[in-house]
C-alpha cells in the first residue's frame, strides 16, 4: 500500500541544516541557540545521574519538576495549575502538540491552524485522520483575522491552534486577540491548542498573552511549553503540557504509550534549575532583546529589509531588493552563493502569498555568528 | 464528546509503582534496575554536554550512534544495516512501537499480537484507528501457537507483532519460530514487528533469534530495541528502530512530527560507549544469569513456584499454593500485607486464561533487594 503521509517530506529545518553543512554556511536557519547552556543547569543533570536517577520518572513527570512549573506558572500568569491533575512533562513540546491532537481529535474532524504555521501541525492532524482548515494571518503584519477564523469554523471542528509569540514571524497576541478569541469559542465545544514555547522571550515590555491568564480559555486549552527555548537547550527535548484536568487525562493516554517517559536526569536538572533561579525568567527577554537589537541594526548595512519582531527568535526579512527569486530557491542560493542559511516561509503554508519575498533568520546566537553572517550579507 | 481511548487506564506499572511507594514494599514490580548506570557511561554524557552537544540531533539520531548501532549489529547477527537508510534513533523503544504503528497501520486495518503482551501495543493500534487480533501464546510455555496465528489472518491483516525475549514471561523464540514465521508471511504483505528489547539479556548459552538474522523477515520488519535495558537506565529513553530503507522512511515522517529527535548528549554517550567496550554486549547475558540464578535458588525458600526463564529480566511465579486470590488482587494483597511488589499478567491479556495464577517479579535489581523481597516472601 502507498504511503500513509503522502504530502510529508524532510521538514525545512533538516533540509537546510544539511544545505548549511555541506556549504560550510553560517546556519541562522534551524532555530537553536550556538551558545553555552547555563553551566548551573549540566551541573544538576551531571549530579542528577550521580545521585542514581537514571530509571523511569514517574509518566506525568518528576513531582519535583511538576513543582517548579506550576510555581512558575504561578509567578508568570497569575493562575497556578493542579500540580498532579493538571501538568504532564513530555520529551519536547513537539511530543506534547501530537499528543494533544491524537488526544481528542477524531477521524473526519477538522483542525483549524493559522498560516504560517510551524510544519509538525498538520502531518499530525493528518495522522488522525482529521482535516487542517487554514486560516491566514495577514501576510503584512501577522495578525489573525478572527473573522476568517469564525468563518472557517463548522460542526465538524474540534480544535483551534495558535501560536504567540509567533514562529515563523514573531508577532505577539494582544488582549484584544485573546477576547476575541474569547468570543470567538464562548458557547462551542471547540478545544484550543496554545503553543508557548516562546513565552519567555518577548521585547519592549510587552505582556505575553498566554491562554493561562483568561480562565475561559483555560478550561478548554492544551497549553504547551519547553524548556528548550528558554534554557537554550534544544536538543534536550523536555517540554511540558498544562490542561484541566480531563484534558490532562486524554493527555496521558497518549503520552503513556507514546514515549511513557522523559529523559529522567534532565527533569531533576529543570526543577533544581528553576528553583533556585526564579529570576531567570524576567532577564531572559533582555538578552534576547539585545540580541535582536544588534542584529537588526547590523542588518541596516545589508540589502535585506528586517520586519518588525516582537518576540521569539527569529527575525524576518524582506529580500526583494536582492533578488526576484521563489523563497525556497533563495535561501537554497543565498546558502550555496554566500554562505548563510535560512529558513523559507513558504513550508509554514498550505498555500504561500504569491510573491512573498520574506526569509526567516535565527538571532538566537553568538555576536561571532551573527558577525560572520552579517559579513556575508553585506556582500549582496 | 467522550474519550478516543475508552479502555485506557492508568498503565499497571503505574498502578503497581506507587502501591508500592504508599506501603514502602520492596519493589519488583515495573522492569527497572536498582543498581547503578556504568560510570563511563555516565561519564561520557557529561562530557558530552560539556563539549556542547545541547541542541537538536539530526532528526534520525546523531551519524556515532547509527554507525555504533549497524557495527554491533554487524557483530551481534553478521548483517549491517545501512546507517543512513536504515536506523532511527527514537525516545525509547515506546516512542518506536507507536511510530512504527502509525507509519503503516491504517484507519479499519488489523494487527496481530500474541497474548500476553507488552500493555503499549494496543492503545497505540486503536489510536490507529484499527483493530489489534489476539492470539494466546501457550499458557503453560507461552510459545506461539503459528498455526493459531495463520488462522487469525484476513485480508485486512497489515503488521504482526512478536517479542522475544517475552515479557512478561522470559520465553524465547527457537530457530523453528524463525522458521515458521518466515513460511507465515511469505506471499502476504503483512509487515512485522519485532520488539527485541531484551535482546542482549539471554542465558544458558541460548541464542536470540533476532529477526534481523533472517532476510525474509528483515525485509519487511521494523526491528526496535533500546539502551534502557541493555546499560541499566530506563529512564534515560533512548531507543531506536532498524528497518529497509522504505519503512524507515514511512516511520520517519512520524518519528519527525512526533518528537523530532531524542535528547542528544546522551546520543553521544551511547555512541562512545558502544564503540569503547563492545564486550559488554557479550558479558551481559552472564550478568543477568547470576541473578536469575540467586532470585531462583532463594526462591525455594518460600511457596512461591518459579517457572523457566529463558531470557529477559522477568521471574514468573506460580502463587496458587498460596492464595486463590485472582492476579490482580493477590499482587495488591502482597504489597499490602507482605510488603513486596509484582506485576499481574492479566493486564497483558486481552482475555486472561481463567485460573491463572502467575505474577511477575523482576529480579534486574541488587543482591540487597532481592534478599530483602526473599526475607519477605519466605513468610507467606
Ligand atoms: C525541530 S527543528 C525546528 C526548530 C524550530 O523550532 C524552528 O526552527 O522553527
Ligand atoms: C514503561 S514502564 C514498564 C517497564 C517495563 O518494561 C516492564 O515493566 O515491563
Amino acid at each position: 500500500p502507498e504511503t500513509k503521509l503522502p504530502k510529508v517530506g524532510t521538514t525545512i529545518f533538516t533540509v537546510m541544516s544539511q544545505l548549511a553543512a555541506e556549504h560550510g554556511a553560517v546556519n541562522l536557519g534551524q532555530g537553536f541557540p550556538d551558545f553555552p547552556v547555563p553551566a548551573r543547569l549540566v551541573d544538576a543533570l551531571s549530579r542528577a545521574m550521580q545521585a542514581g536517577h537514571n530509571q523511569y520518572s514517574p509518566m506525568t513527570g518528576i513531582p519535583a519538576l511538576r513543582q517548579a512549573i506550576a510555581d512558575k506558572t504561578g509567578r508568570c500568569y497569575g493562575w497556578k495549575p493542579d500540580v498532579d491533575a493538571e501538568i504532564t512533562v513530555t520529551s519536547g513540546a513537539t511530543e506534547a502538540i501530537f499528543n494533544a491532537i491524537h488526544a481528542v481529535v477524531r477521524a473526519g474532524e477538522e483542525v483549524i491552524v493559522l498560516d504560517p504555521c510551524y510544519d509538525c501541525y498538520e502531518p499530525a492532524i493528518e495522522l488522525a485522520g482529521a482535516t487542517a482548515v487554514h486560516v491566514p494571518l495577514d501576510p503584512a503584519t501577522f495578525a489573525p483575522d478572527w473573522d476568517a477564523v469564525r468563518a472557517a469554523i463548522t460542526p465538524k471542528t474540534r480544535l483551534l491552534m495558535v501560536n504567540s509569540p509567533h514562529n515563523p514571524s514573531g508577532a505577539m497576541f494582544g488582549a484584544a486577540d485573546m477576547q476575541a478569541l474569547i468570543g470567538l469559542l464562548r458557547g462551542t465545544d471547540i478545544l484550543l491548542l496554545s503553543d508557548e514555547v516562546y513565552e519567555h522571550i518577548v521585547f519592549d515590555g510587552a505582556r505575553h498573552e498566554s491562554a493561562l491568564l483568561y480562565p475561559e480559555l483555560r478550561e478548554r486549552a492544551f497549553v504547551i511549553s519547553s524548556f528548550g527555548k528558554t534554557y537554550h537547550c534544544t536538543g534536550w527535548k523536555v517540554g511540558y503540557c498544562i490542561a484541566p484536568p480531563a484534558l490532562s487525562a486524554e493527555f496521558r493516554k497518549v503520552h503513556q504509550y507514546n514515549v511513557f517517559c522523559t529523559f529522567n536526569p534532565a527533569q531533576h536538572a529543570f526543577a533544581e534549575m528553576i528553583a533556585q533561579e526564579p529570576e531567570h525568567y524576567e532577564t531572559l527577554g533582555a538578552f534576547y532583546q539585545e540580541k535582536r537589537d544588534s542584529f537588526r541594526a547590523q542588518l541596516l548595512k545589508t540589502k535585506l529589509k528586517p520586519l518588525p519582531v516582537p518576540g521569539g527568535y527569529f527575525q524576518l526579512v524582506d529580500y526583494s531588493a536582492v533578488s526576484d527569486l521563489d523563497d525556497l530557491a533563495f535561501a537554497r542560493w543565498l546558502t550555496e552563493e554566500h554562505g548563510v542559511t535560512g529558513i523559507p516561509l513558504s513550508p509554514f503554508y498550505a498555500k504561500p502569498p504569491a510573491g512573498q519575498r520574506l526569509l526567516r533568520l535565527c538571532f538566537a546566537k553568538s555576536d561571532e555568528t551573527v558577525n560572520r553572517a552579517i559579513e556575508r550579507l553585506s556582500k549582496l
